[in-house]
This record gives C-alpha cells, structure tokens and sequence, in this order.
C-alpha cells in the first residue's frame, strides 16, 4: 500500500525538515504561496521529488472567488509560471490525463481555454502582428486509450514541434483531502513518472524531452487509503498501546481497505465535476497571461478559443 | 454526523434483526439476489426504510460481465422489475440527479437508453402495431439548477401524462465500497426523501403522486465519513479500552473529518464516468426488456434511441 | 415543401407590407434593432406571425464582438427582455429543444448559463438579501426524447410552479443564411406551434399556459429546400420566359431537391456548434442582466453556476 | 469557388470516363459496393484522386438498419478494410478531424471505439494470449486546436510507435446530399492534402509517413455552395439560352452564395449528430474484426472500451 502525494509542500511537511530542502511561505490577502527548493540528491530522495523548484499557491475557496480576488489570483499565477518559463522561443503546452475521467481531466480541460497562436501569425491583422508569442498544444490521452506512452508522444511531437519549452498540465493526487481544488503547484522539473491521478504517467522533463519541462498540476483526490491510514495514525498517537498493539491496529486497517476494494477508490469532492471546471479555467487564464505579456486580458478572452 | 445508506440490505445487516423484517437470498451463478420485506412501521423505523419490498440484485463484477452472463444479468433484472410494476398502462419514467455531476448522473443516463414509445403508436409500422407498451421519460434536473423541487415538477408532469405507474432511477449512498456500481436496488416504496447522492431528493412515491412508484437505484459513493468511522469502529472493537478512551477516539474522528471537510467528500472508484456509462446501459436495457415483453431484443435495440 | 421562416422581420419583407403591420428601424453603433408590431388579424394571416411585438436585434458578427461592444449588445439584449417581460413576480425560464442536436440545443445551452435563485432565498448571505428576482428554469426535452408534448410538460410545470410569466428560448430557422447566429428576436407572443428548428414545437403562450409567454429565438439553420428555391426564383426572375416555363423550372427544382432528400437537410454554418455555444452565452448575460437589475455584471457572474 | 468532392466514385461519374480509370459495381441485398482504380497519372489529374484502389459502400440506410443487416455490412466492411490493409504488424489508427465540431467529428468518434491492444500484452489472460493484433490509437486534433499540422504530429508519432500501417479515418464533403452517412470510402490512397470537412488536412501517406496508409472515409456535408450550383446547371440544360445568358445566371448564382456567406456553409441532415454517432459505431465494428480476425464478437466487445 503506497501512500503518496505530488505535492512537495506536503512531502516536506511529512518529513523531518532534511539538508537540502528550503522553504518560503508569503502572504498576499487570503492567497498563500509556499516556494520549496530541494537542492540536493539527498533531498530529493527523502522526499521523493526531483531536485528543483516548486511553488504552491493554496487558497481556500480557489475555484469561488469573486471577479477581482480571481483577477489577484491570475496574475498572481502568471508571475509564478514566467518565473519558470524561457522568455522567448515557442511553447508546447501538454494538457495530461484522461479527458473521459473527471477527475484526471484537468490537463485537456485547461488545454481547450490556452490561446494556441503558433499557426496564427500570419492570419492575424497588423495591431497583433509582433505581439504574439507562438504557442502550440496537445492532449495526448492515456496509455489505456491510444495503446502508446505518453512520453513517447509527447516525444515525437516534440522532435517536429521544436518549443523552447513544455509545459504540462495534469491533475495530481494530494494527503490531505483540503487540498483538493484548492492548491496550484507549478515546478520546474516537469513531471516525474508514476504520479498523478491516474497512475499513467511517464516521465516528462528535460532529460527525456531535450528542453524545459514546466509542471503545473492541481489536487483532485486522495487515495481512501491514504486517509485512512491517516486518520488511524492520527488516533493511535494518542493512545497507550504498545508497539505490537500499533501494528496490529495499522494491519488491520489495511486488511480492512483491501478487502473493501479501497486501493482502487480516491476521496473527491461531490461537485468534482464542476469544481474541475473552474479551476481548469482559472489556470488556463494565469497561463495565457504569462505567455503573452503583450496581450491585454481583454485580448486574451477575445482570441481565446471558447469566447467570453 | 448522518451515517446512512440508501440500501435496505445494508440497514438490515446493521440491525439486530426487528422483528418485520423478512430477508431471504438466492443465487444464480455469481449473481446474488437478496428480497427484504419491511412489514410493519417498528421495521420501518428502525431500519429507516419504507414499508414494502427490496430487491437487491449483486455482482462484484456487475459492469464488466461477458455477453452470456450480461443477458441473464438482464433477464433477471427485467423479472424483478415486472414483479413489483403494473402490468398495464403507461409507464412515466424519471430520471433523476444531476446530469453534469458523474456521481449522480445516472437517472439521466439511463432515461437516454429507455426505449421511449409513447408517441409512436401512429409512427410505427403494421409488425410493431399493437406490440408496443405506452413508455414516456423525463429527466427533471435537481434543486440547484431547476430551482424547483424535483417532486413538485413530477407532479405536474404526472396530472398531465397520467401513467399507470412512475419509475424512477436514482444514483444511491452505500456504506460499504464494495457494494459501488455492483449492486441494484428495486423497490415498490418510490423515493424516501433526503436519501440519494445529492441529497436533494423530495419524496416521490404513491401518497405524493398518487399512483404506484417503483425505485431503481445503483450505489455510487460511499460518504467519506462513513468509511472512517466505520474502519474507526472495527479496530477499536478488538481494543481493551474503556467506554471514555472510545467516546475520546470516535470524537477525535468526527473533529479530524470536520476539520478535512471530509463531510463533503465522496469515496468513488477512480473510473466512476466508465462506471456509470456502463450500469446505466446495463439497467436501461433490463427496463426495456421489463417493459416491452412483446419484443425481442433485437427489436429494442432496433428501435432505442442510440442504436447498437 | 412548405417555405417558413421563424423571424417576424423576414415575414414581413416578403408580404407587400399589408395594413396592421409597422415597422421601426434603429441603429446603436453596428447593432440594428427592428420593431415590427402585427396588429391585426388580417396581419397575422399574411405574415403567419401572430398579433404582437418583435423585437430583432442584428449583429453581423454577434458571436465575435471584442469585449466592449459586447457589453453593449448584452444591455441592449436587457433592455429589449425588460420592455415585454413583467416587473415583478418569479419567472420560469424554459429551453425548449433537442440538447442532443447542435443546431437545435440554444434552448438548453442558454438555461445552464441563466442565474437560477427560487431556491436560493434563505441560502444567501445578508448583502443579497432582497436583491434577488426569483428565477426557475427548465429544459423540457422534445418529443421524440420525452414521449410527451412539450406543451403538456411545462402547463403542468406552471401550474405548480406558478411564475409571474415564461421565458422561452428556442433555435429558430430563417430563409437568409446570413441570420443564422447573428439575429436574436425577441416577441412577446410566445411561440408559435410548428416552428423551430425541430419541427417539435407545440404552442407555448399565454392562452395555453395563463401567464404572458416572452420568446427569445436565435435562428441556427436555414432549410435547403428553402436556399435553393430562393435562388433558383432570383435567377428566373431576370429571365425571359412564359410562365409555363416558369413552372416548370420551380417543379424541376422541387423534384431535384426530394430525390436528393433536401427536404430533411438544413444549410449551417460549418462552425455551428462553437456558434451555438457563444450565441448561448450571449443571451444569458443578457437574460440575466433582465432579471436581475439589482445585480451587478459581477455578482451575476459569481453566482452564475458556471462560474466566470 | 471551388467545386469538389471526396468520392472518388463521384469524381468519376462527372468526368467523362477517363483513360486509366477502371470502376466495377457489386450488390449484396441492399449493399452497393463500387469498386475504382486509378491507374495512371493522366486519370489521377482528371479526377483529382491519387492513383490507387478506392473501394466505395453505399447503403441508403447505412445508419439505421436491424440487427442482423447491420452485420452483413460490418462483414463486408471489415473484408474490404482486410484487402488493402498488410495482414501483420503494428497498426497505428488516427482520427482525424475536430471533436468539437459535430459534422467533422467521426474520426475521433470512431477512435473512442476502437478496440486499442498494443498496450495490453502483457496484462490480458491465457485464452487472449497470442490473438490479439496490436492496435493503437491517436486523434490529433485540428491545426486550429493544437497550432500543428496534423502531419507534423503524426509524423512524429508514427517514428516512436513504428507500426506496419495507419489507418486514418475522417469526415468527408461530397457533391449529392443523398451520399451522406449513406456511403464509406475505403483507400489505400492515405488522406490527400485540404480535402475533408474542416480544410484542414495535410496530406498523410505513405510518401510523407514512411508507410502504408489506409484512408476510411463517410461524407457528412455537401457544400452549400455546391448544391446550389449543381441545381442550377441542371435547370439551365433544359432551358433554351445563349452561351451568354448561361454565364450570366452562373455568375448570378456565384454572387448570390458569396453575399449570403454560403460558401462557408454546408448542408447537413438535421439529425447529423445522431447520424455521426451511428456510423462511428458501424466503422468502429467493421475495423475492430478487420484487426482482430482471432477474435469473435463477442470477445471485441467485451474488451472494448464502452463495453456492450
């Protein structure tokens, strides 16, 4: 039984603060960013991330904001994804995940709301013309669905494509179920295999792909058995019981989840399928406003594929 | 902290036997079928089920059957259905929950594979003439996107439709995971008010409607609270503790869900939209078959909306 | 091969404008607006529009304005609902239509943008307290998919839920390709039985349902029968030739188009189905904005259930 | 004002029968299968078809037949897909088009039903073991989606997965309206470059991808333009006019579409998305035992992605 998250924030958390990790955390009105910085294979290995940079921004009621605390948040988004992103060159957006499964849909969701320019540029009039940055994207399925790795896709299309850069998108798996639709990670160590919602994936990062690998995921579930183990945990702490006793209980449980089908079952929010929605679209706009700076939002919405 | 389910089977297995309640099993190859009778109001209180007749039907493979054991899987659903149904006059089925939430969305999706004739009678051909049983359907939507309660649309609906009989299908709250997308339940009580995935359920039923409603409901969640205080009760039973450290321990759970926002969590199988498709055809196709004894299989695939 | 066209405006430029029927023109920038009163019912007869008030808003890029001009069609939208829809009293919003067919889905797609508040009204906080117009919404379905008449359905809908007036909304065909996505008609005489782009509608006004019936269509196709009959007249009509040849083409025609089966074919906009999706947005910003005057753009969007 | 259709059995009969065309018709009940060949450069210049087999059926009801008619037509199109497609290895399936665009939406239709196995090898059971051929799958999506060429995508694709073959499958436009969703096109042509629904196409054959490529195509739309003119050369032939007269009427046609914006529209059945869902279906079944001629039916449904 395999207990994860892909989040670095919550990998520190759980362990004793080793070398080589830092870690920030900033306030701006109810929006936290946390900056975490594993900087050593030592690190990376306690924690099980790469080494890299992950910023986490969490907000309570990120997908039920009013206009200008979103707006706050977007930009606030945008900052976070420039800081990671090449200045220039062209940009392959990979939009992870299965688009059939609402809770692995995030990636294709966001991918339907980036303004995809790259075969724009001579199509559009001359008060656009220079103000474009080229940005191209897939949504390559899964491996259950096209019979292919995802990474050798995103290869191929790569090697004809030429970006400066990737970014990718793609709903993660979380410990702690507040998590859920609330926190955005944005890393720049791309996307390490095995992690995600649904099981599915390669690893995607400038070693496999030859260029830089952006990651941008959201929390849509926690494992059932993730919590409960943790909930366990949690109780027996404060109980007098006996080494023995302990794993006898932590057995149990497991057997319990087992038997239950459990290790197949994720923990979501019932209105998953709405909330995906709109932090799909939520993260689509902090990304096109970090690609094209010269581009107004007002632009952004008009050129964008779905309309205002 | 409501810890509840929708299946009488469940509510049963939690009593200690009250006496009316009747119980009794059958097996048809893997296929498991479990009738309970609720008799008198001291039953139906205590299980908090209507008075009348439950019968579950079980798979632990329910929507991944081969096609041999798919139709006898149908079979057996379409003579439970016609058990409990009117054998006469025109049937108005309703499907219900919300059609944009997968949890809950199969009352609508099993309303799209419904073989609807109503209107049909002049359409049709000599061959099908006189063959063909009265079916209309309709799918009212949920509180929060209709802004009516789903009972006072239906009946509205039913004084002007005036069928022999309403069935409805719902998305049902198990307690036990294994029971997801696995088990059916058909009822002669209609619909208990506040039960269901969403709970916005109004009651629907013979008093409200005022003519005989049958209830088809299939398990696709369990609430996330329930399952840790459930894995919680199991393990502090083989616990030498006293009443107090017990008490401590289930609230110690209760402020740990609280604090998670747990109460508004569902645990689903990870691939609940292929779940759902799949059940919400298998039941469509049990419900054509109950309703239309007259035609083969053949002829209702034919004739269904969405073609083989 | 009946010839018709949804839209008062074209009726009229038909017919040699006969007595009962006057007609206003406006502009706002490049949105034309058309009062045309039918006021008799010698008029009536000739147009095929019953007795009433339509309202034809035209933009010749209604689904690609920038963001400013489309603020201003979205007031001007407002302002159009507002001068025939009640002041006071809840209002029942219906979508009439086929969510299933593109063309024929505005009604349905516009209902899941409209603010729905009935329900809402202890839910809300403080500061909307007695700012909310209580607002149901439905979305029928169509015969072929119900069994039942659209008409029966929502009489029996109105009588429970008792709205102070009906909104509906429904695709509408015209003979000019060059309306389809770019002309809403708003009347105040309900819809007529017949029309539409499904063929499917009953009557929906105030005689069949005892409350003032406001219809909002936008036309999604023209009939190709239609197409080529219009061309094929502008064509003879510049040729020298007896009438008996003029017949004779018209019939030459008529036989062409049913042995080519024309007669179920619509003309469409290739891109129809993103059409249909910013036309719907379109009109329930406008709609909301109706119905909700003391609401802000804002906090229409915030409440939204799709969310901005 | 282009004038084209997808057929190569339409090409054909416009064109006087050129040099180096052969053309052979069969029935089988209801089924009409016309089997054509270009063979030299001079007919593929006439015809605007490359050189090669363009195997064509034809069902007036292609969408809409009983159970046991519709297997008949699987048959014949899995032993027509058989005779152009290499009996061993690997094969890529690619659905073209654009998903969100009903009339252009079959190829990533059909692929959601495609029987996709290269991935699961390992993990199927003994009696599976050494049956399956390996199939996998991608829809690439549109250039106007992805900022790509298609080409440039499944280019890369095909150098990581290396199959025997591709097959693609797209929307196709046709010149009678009685052609659509009544007819597929079977080639070994590959897709030629701009034809299709959306324009969008880059050619994709085994010129530009290294190996054969198997084009399945159905016409879903005729252009507006098309029919129109069609109609009026027809009418014109019998009429008794000067050559001037004659280019007169043309132009007038040509100025009449291009003011009403026609030539970006198309004619489509009113009910075309149900009709593409269907035929989808149909490919889908004829591809699925073209594949996998070690399997039954029964088996390739029951594996299959939507289940039964």
């Amino acid at each position: 039984m395999q207990i994860r998250t892909d989040l670095a924030v919550e990998s520190q958390a759980l362990s004793p603060s080793p070398k080589g990790v830092t870690s920030r955390r900033y306030y701006r009105g109810t929006l936290e960013e946390t900056d975490v910085k594993v900087e050593t294979e030592e690190a990376a290995k306690a924690l099980e991330k790469d080494i890299g940079a992950y910023i986490t921004l969490y907000h309570p009621a990120l997908a039920h904001t009013e206009a200008e605390e979103r707006k706050e948040i977007i930009r606030s988004l945008a900052r976070v994804i420039r800081d990671v992103t090449p200045p220039e060159g062209e940009i392959l957006v990979v939009g992870l995940g299965n688009r059939h499964m609402t809770a692995d849909s995030l990636g294709s969701r966001v991918l339907e709301d980036v303004l995809i320019t790259r075969h724009m540029k001579e199509a559009v009039g001359d008060e656009l013309k220079g103000r474009l940055r080229g940005v191209c994207g897939v949504a390559p399925g899964v491996l259950g669905i096209t019979g292919m790795e995802t990474a050798e896709m995103v290869q191929g299309i790569v090697e004809h494509a030429r970006p400066a850069a990737v970014i990718a998108i793609d709903a993660l798996a979380a410990r702690e179920s507040s998590r859920i639709c609330t926190t955005i990670q944005v890393t720049d160590t791309g996307i390490r295999p095995g992690s995600g919602v649904g099981n599915h994936r390669a690893g995607l990062n400038r070693k496999t792909l030859g260029v830089p690998v952006i990651a941008i995921g959201v929390p849509m579930v926690v494992y059932a058995a993730v919590i409960a183990r943790d909930a366990l945990s949690l109780l027996l702490r404060d109980m007098d019981m006996s080494e023995q006793e302990h794993r006898q209980a932590m057995d149990g449980m497991v057997e319990k989840i087992t038997r239950q089908g459990l290790g197949e079952m994720v923990v979501t929010p019932r209105e998953i399928d709405e909330l995906v929605g709109r932090v799909a679209r939520l993260i689509a706009d902090g990304l096109n406003l970090a690609l094209q700076p010269r581009l107004s939002l007002d632009e952004i919405q008009y050129l964008s594929h779905d309309g205002p």
